[in-house]
């Protein structure tokens, strides 16, 4: 930020793959880029409920910002939380100042929506960022310390339940990877528990799980959660969580009626929705219902040609549809947003943004996996070879790589997990960081 | 916890090196043993420096206690913090609950000790927990974004400002790792920071440094700090630490004349001194003034032959000379007091604790370390060598070894530190544990 220069400023707000691509695609142009993260790190957001369950580290997903574009001479990057867009006058307002811009890229992507759903806010983990990964991971382990020095049947019942709301990928993973740790490592952890009380109920509002996979996927990925002992209950919707219970409605077969129950528990993860994060809103930005923006087939805001929306929080149509929140999406519209600006700086117009499909996976546990290309599904072993490998090479960061594959081998070879403990201890108390001692004050001995 | 048995309980407080070793030499004896520590790994402290610089993450030296007692059937683990020994009922009180015993092995360690100084525990970073290790390489990381965004060439100058104080062990190895962190990858992510503005500073009150080295090691140690640029400053103390500065008195060649001066930082590193953990002292048992705990030959707190004090709380006299708070010491105490234990339970006279000292180690940087080994002494590459070679044994998991070891290589082949990115970002904003963006409100642009 010292000194003067006369070229285009463009900032990026957002050190995602739609942020990061879109960076990238300007590195050598003739542009000044300046990256805004609140984080100093990008994270790796496909293997964020292996942290979660105690597979991976933190930093084995994570990779930081500047070292990325150490070689890009015309990329800079700002640690700040973007705070407000001012439109009028082109510039955007941080915790960190101001910073003046002549096309910028918004690209904050998605955060979790609860609905309104009561109870939820307060009382459940979420797996968006990498610090409701760790405290998810956190408070899991504080749950079996917890159970292995109560005595009361029921409660010990209530700590060994762990429910998890939404039968999407993030969902369907979580449980997997979950039911792995449990019945593989922490058997071996806590000899003195009666591991048969251990309930991994999994609730989807809708009749299937991972709607955007193929059926077959579908009937596979509910076959191996059954068989994983998984309990997983469809058409269930939430209807309230308190601090040791979730209410929950299932929808019967016959119309209107839908009878109320609830599962005593300490642990409800709510993957069940996300919405586009704030910012736009806040700025004065068109949104739509779910806080996304409605771009043009070119990606930029409604009325605003000098600002670009990619990746989860771009609402692009295609044919009537509009395109899921997954990397893909981010990587090609954050590339094509960079070469969009290009085109207006050089007079011309910029180019609407084709997506090319190049398919989904997702992976249910040690060997089962599910792989959709085009028309071509995969699954079983070779599906899981696939997923190991295109999520290896979306990793940045050789030593990430190495890192993730070391703590992989030990897990599927070994069944063995490393980062099984409690760190840091001292993480704020609120009801989604919470620590162990301060978990559970009510059952001490 | 749960059933009846009649063999003993063994109860042993803290999981450092001392209580682990403890535990080992009880593992198949006839007693029943249970492990209490407020965290439920261990950590491996003698790195905990690199933690620090950004070298190795938090997981790589820690290794959950669970893990380490699996296969002893008579070792149980307990995730609590002792708050209080009660002598005359012998039970231990936590903050989760009661555990009656009918021996203890008190091996809690020692803590950061201020003297009193004004400021200190208030505006310093200390290096003695996890916690306090990822909060300073935070802090250090912080501080370059902050400098990054900066104009103020005084502020600058502070920001890039390093004070450590203390140049015992950690102190030195801190300064040594800070300075190839600084002069190595960050110069490569902050292309705008003018490195020549940084400096490192080490405090110490004494006439030279690391005391316990042979003179020829402290020569050694003191010349590679100085041609790695850092200002060592001897028979400097600290008179107070504020926001954002140091007053220091250097103790001049005239007898009682101390100029007072001072530094301008953000950034205090207190490693000046340690005392004994405050649970003896909070529980009746006697203490030194130090809060250590003067155990007999045979390891016992004095007038209560069921309390073993072991490791750094324990002051342990040797031909009227107190054994020094190394891991050695804690390993090799830990074990007698084992055995003195099964001693007195098989009726006989617990045996005289006899320490062998196995040498002392420093490792300055790259390829610069200081060993010594009875009247042998060895330095530089060989040393250094041999520093890696020790270290790496004592580091308990397979893994984290491999881990720590492709760590180093990174950074000691390609220059490069992994970890250099600042996580939790939602780490509660006190003194110790602050970060980024609530470190510097008054820096904002």
């Amino acid at each position: 930020m010292h000194g003067t220069n006369t070229k285009p400023k463009v900032v990026i707000i957002g050190a995602g793959f739609g942020g990061l691509w879109a960076a990238r695609a300007l590195a050598g142009q003739p542009v000044d880029v300046t990256v805004v993260d609140r984080n100093n790190y990008h994270t790796f957001l496909a293997l964020l409920y292996q942290v979660a369950a105690a597979e991976l580290s933190a930093e084995d997903i994570a990779y930081p910002v500047r070292s990325i574009f150490r070689k890009n001479r015309n990329i800079q990057f700002m640690l700040a939380h973007a705070q407000r867009i001012d439109l009028a006058n082109k510039r955007l307002e941080t915790d960190n100042g101001k910073l003046d811009y002549d096309y910028l890229i918004v690209a904050t992507g998605s955060v979790s929506a609860t609905f309104g759903v009561e109870g939820v806010e307060e009382h459940s983990y979420f797996l968006k960022t990498l610090e409701e990964a760790v405290a998810l991971k956190n408070h899991i382990i504080c749950c079996f310390e917890a159970a292995s020095r109560e005595v009361d049947e029921d409660k010990i019942k209530e700590l060994l339940t762990f429910v998890i709301v939404g039968g999407g990928a993030t969902g369907v993973e979580y449980a997997g990877a979950l039911s792995e740790l449990i019945h593989g490592p922490l058997v071996r952890d806590y000899p003195g528990i009666d591991f048969s009380q251990v309930r991994i109920i999994l609730l989807e509002a809708a009749g299937h799980l991972v709607a955007a996979m193929p059926e077959n996927l579908r009937d596979y990925t509910a076959g191996r959660l059954g068989r994983m002992g998984i309990d997983v209950r469809l058409k269930t919707t939430v209807a309230e969580v308190t601090p040791d219970k979730v209410i929950v409605r299932t929808q019967s077969e016959k119309p209107r009626s839908s009878p109320a129950g609830f599962i005593e528990t300490k642990t409800v993860v709510w993957t069940a929705g996300v919405r586009g994060e704030e910012l736009p809103d806040a700025s004065g930005i068109v949104v739509a219902r779910n806080g996304c923006v409605p771009v043009t087939p070119t990606l930029q805001a409604a009325g605003h040609p000098d600002v670009y929306v990619i990746g989860d929080l771009a609402a692009i149509s295609e044919e009537g549809l509009i395109l899921p929140m997954v990397a893909q999406v981010a990587m090609q519209s954050g590339a094509q947003a960079a070469k969009n600006i290009v085109f207006q700086l050089s007079g011309k117009q910029p180019q609407r943004f084709c997506y090319r499909d190049r398919g989904s996976m997702i992976a249910i546990g040690r060997k089962a996996a599910g792989v959709a290309i085009g028309r071509r599904t995969f699954r079983g072993f070779v599906a899981w070879i696939m997923w190991l490998v295109i999520h290896l090479a979306n990793l940045i960061g050789f030593r990430n790589r190495l890192m993730v594959l070391t703590n992989w081998a030990w897990d599927y070879l070994l069944y063995e997990r490393a980062v099984r403990f409690v760190f840091p201890s001292t993480m704020p108390a609120d009801s989604r960081l919470r620590s162990c001692a301060r978990a559970f004050p009510e059952e001490k001995i």
